[in-house]
């Protein structure tokens, strides 16, 4: 029989846990070649409207494979439910049996995509972060500060949102757990104040302008994971030294540098994969006052990965 | 919380109910466009040699969603574990909740093709069967006659298999049960003896001659899945008077008639799917000496039906 972990006991794993370790070689293994992503499977239903995607695969010659159902159904709070919902399978990739049940209802999602944030800042970053921006006060929001601080020190957070409702409850709440936060409600204050910035918003226009990005500013996106979205001024490609992405075969159809290789303000053969990053340092930073971007629109091997993390602190403890 | 449905609750469950109408149900809404099936998920493994597919489709406006994982992990009998593995999750339409995981290890892929035979039968056979061959003594073989005794009085049964220790314990196991077993190693004996003949072999070359078969015969043949299966000489569609498959789709690149429709011996203009023989009765047998022939390949709507067949059996008990 599988083991069923419910969302308290997976939250409660990773507390125990430092899940980048495995997510970093997950993206060095990814950029080597050595993961299977077949194409994701999707299902579409309209009364309710509703959509549910399937992603799985795996490294080879790992132990395990992962299948992931995750689904969006929008008028699910109109009865009390959230929107979002999902789990994880882990199978044994010997034996085709299952092994575990990930009821994480979305959540690993969220701090894959957080951890896959605090990886780009840790290789990416200037040395000495003065100050954080975060342009959106959501949950992704909330838990990229989080996973940052495991990998860089800074001093102060600046975060914008969409009203001081949104903003009040973000301070309160990351207050709480010992950050000191500033709020805004204008992006350009971002810039100035900041020389690490994370963009986790569903905007479908630019919100951060080219000219008040400062040298020595590095910026990770990862709230655009369509052909649509967009948090970033398509000029912010030309003033980088370095654009880095989760994905090369994802940037060329959805985010950022989807849109940027549209506006001619970058080209493929200048973005690297952060695998290759990790693995080489060449491929990092060289100087302080460099601007450098990352572009991250989520690939399964950081779920592969987030959910073995998981099974792996359950099944050893 | 979704509930875990181990196998023998499963088996337990489909003692209680007859899941032949929701699998009728199912074909129906398939040949009426009312299924949504997305392309099949695969993961092919080499070291050691397994393969996974997801299954995934739905009915519109039904109540649920399924989402079947079957794997085939060859070398897992020398470690004393069966190669066949698999479960079913059953998600809400409406909201995109997990309510049951139904861990059937493939046991409801084997249901659902023999009630898909049992159909077959029953609107396609001859009104009175003297004797029904079976091709193949395996478990499909076994299955195929249980689900067939719901539908269909017939007095002996003739079964073809490799060896007599294959068929002496298909004979015993068979007659455990009530039924009246006959043996042969020629398949030409099951042709001439028997006037409803399921094969469920794994075979690729033909084992049916078409000159063995008898007028007023209906053949269902279940075993050919791929393109390279086959059970059936394609001559036999020539003397048939209704093909009839489960998929149109589906036939035009595997089992018999993809085989047939290679040697000119059937066209797709001649075929009709089951579902509209279920549904509309011009379409079914006209005269008792006509030769039939079904050609199943195995449909995800089948695995949407009879995982909630077993499901409404648990949820209402």
């Amino acid at each position: 029989m599988p083991v069923i972990v419910p969302l308290e006991e997976i939250q409660k794993a990773l507390r125990t846990i430092d899940p980048l370790p495995l997510i970093e070689e997950g993206f060095v293994a990814y950029s080597a070649g050595r993961v299977v992503v077949p194409p994701v499977g999707e299902m579409i239903f309209e009364n309710p409207p509703g959509d549910v995607h399937i992603k799985y695969g795996f490294i080879r010659d790992d132990d395990l494979f992962v299948i992931k159902v995750a689904s969006g159904f929008y008028d699910n709070p109109k009865i009390g439910l959230p929107s979002g919902n999902g789990l994880m399978l882990l199978f044994s990739q010997k034996t085709g049996e299952l092994e575990a049940i990930l009821l994480d209802e979305g959540y690993l999602t969220n701090v894959r995509t957080a951890v896959a944030g605090a990886i780009a800042a840790k290789y990416l970053a200037p040395r000495h972060v003065r100050c954080v921006g975060i342009l959106g006060a959501g949950t992704q929001g909330r838990m990229q500060l989080e996973y940052l601080r495991k990998v860089k020190a800074f001093g102060e957070v600046i975060v914008w949102g969409l009203d001081n409702e949104e903003l009040d409850a973000y301070r309160r709440d990351m207050e709480a757990l010992g950050f000191k936060i500033k709020t805004t409600l204008e992006p350009a204050d971002v810039a100035s104040a900041a020389n690490l910035i994370v963009t986790c918003t569903p905007s479908k226009k630019p919100l951060l302008r080219a000219d008040w990005i400062r040298p020595g500013t590095h910026i990770t996106a990862v709230g655009a994971d369509t052909p649509e979205k967009q948090e970033l001024d398509s000029a912010i490609f030309k003033k980088a030294s370095r654009v880095v992405v989760d994905s090369l075969r994802q940037a060329e159809s959805r985010g950022e540098v989807f849109k940027a290789l549209a506006a001619g303000t970058v080209r493929m053969s200048d973005v690297v994969e952060i695998g290759r990053v990790i693995a080489d340092e060449r491929m990092r930073r060289s100087a302080e006052d460099e601007i450098t971007v990352a572009d991250l629109t989520g690939v399964a091997v950081q779920d592969i990965q987030i959910s073995k993390a998981v099974w792996n602190a359950l099944r050893l403890a």
